[in-house]
């Protein structure tokens, strides 16, 4: 496969997006077989003012979705962000991923070079370059907080490894 | 820029070990402000089988350094795993940028098909065409332990955030 804007931003979405899924369903067994209520998992942090798991979990689909309908010039669609459970987790990355699916690659190919305008914070904006602003602000984002939400369940206990956040369901196949 | 395989390995390796040398400085700046031994914080970890904030600095820049080598054919610089302190680490980035800076974008240019054979835990190896290795399998990599250490810091109390491990020191011009 040749590198591309297509090919990096949508394959590299749909990837972590899928391990992140696979990661949240060994955490959920991982409740289920202690018999510890699920949304304590899901509402744990690694500091008192960091976001939860549910949270990095939502900003990880939004960063994949908002980034790429940004380059392709589409409208992305939005979620209310009021999941809590791991279902509902899985059902905004199925959301999210047929989402990325319905983009088609013309659109995302070419962008390098086009300004792409983005919020920064409440109420600014920055403007980069498509290439710039996938290479240095969306997969950086998307990858801080598939890994936020592993470290999350790591250290409460979950038996997940590097293998499962690199290679997703593979990794136990 | 256009998307290539050097400007995306090259110019996000580069990137993210810099922004990941600001992160241990800010770190590094709490131990002192707070008469912290530094070597409670490069020896912490988020789980007692985790490795260590000093093993994630080593391992993202072996990533980043062996990723690059592999693919453009070229030997890397091999280094001992024997820093503890945080100015040892920030050597070991140094030394890393260094040795990718000297390969040379042309060498790695092209190889989004070229086979490349890596070692996949203590006694195996997989192929993946230079494309995917890049996007499945080094990137990921740098980006899970470059997370993984700020995380660290994060859950010690230092305060980074997200615009120090998107931004850099720029974050704090």
């Amino acid at each position: 496969m040749q590198i591309s804007m297509s090919s990096t931003a949508l394959g590299t979405s749909r990837r972590m997006l899928e391990n992140l899924s696979h990661i949240l369903d060994v955490g959920e067994a991982f409740a289920v077989a202690r018999n510890i209520d699920p949304l304590v998992l899901t509402g744990d942090r690694l500091a008192p003012d960091m976001f939860p798991l549910r949270r990095q979990v939502q900003i990880a689909c939004d960063v994949a979705k908002n980034g790429l309908a940004r380059i392709a010039g589409v409208e992305a669609p939005r979620f209310e962000d009021t999941e809590t459970s791991f279902a509902e987790l899985q059902e905004r990355i199925v959301k999210t991923l047929a989402f990325l699916e319905s983009v088609p690659a013309e659109q995302i190919d070419g962008t390098e070079e086009k300004p792409v305008t983005f919020p920064v914070g409440k109420d600014s904006t920055r403007t980069l370059a498509g290439f710039e602003y996938l290479s240095s602000w969306v997969l950086p984002n998307l990858y801080f907080h598939v890994t936020m939400a592993y470290a999350i369940l790591r250290h409460n206990g979950v038996d997940v490894g590097k293998g499962d956040y690199l290679r997703g369901r593979e990794a136990r196949a």
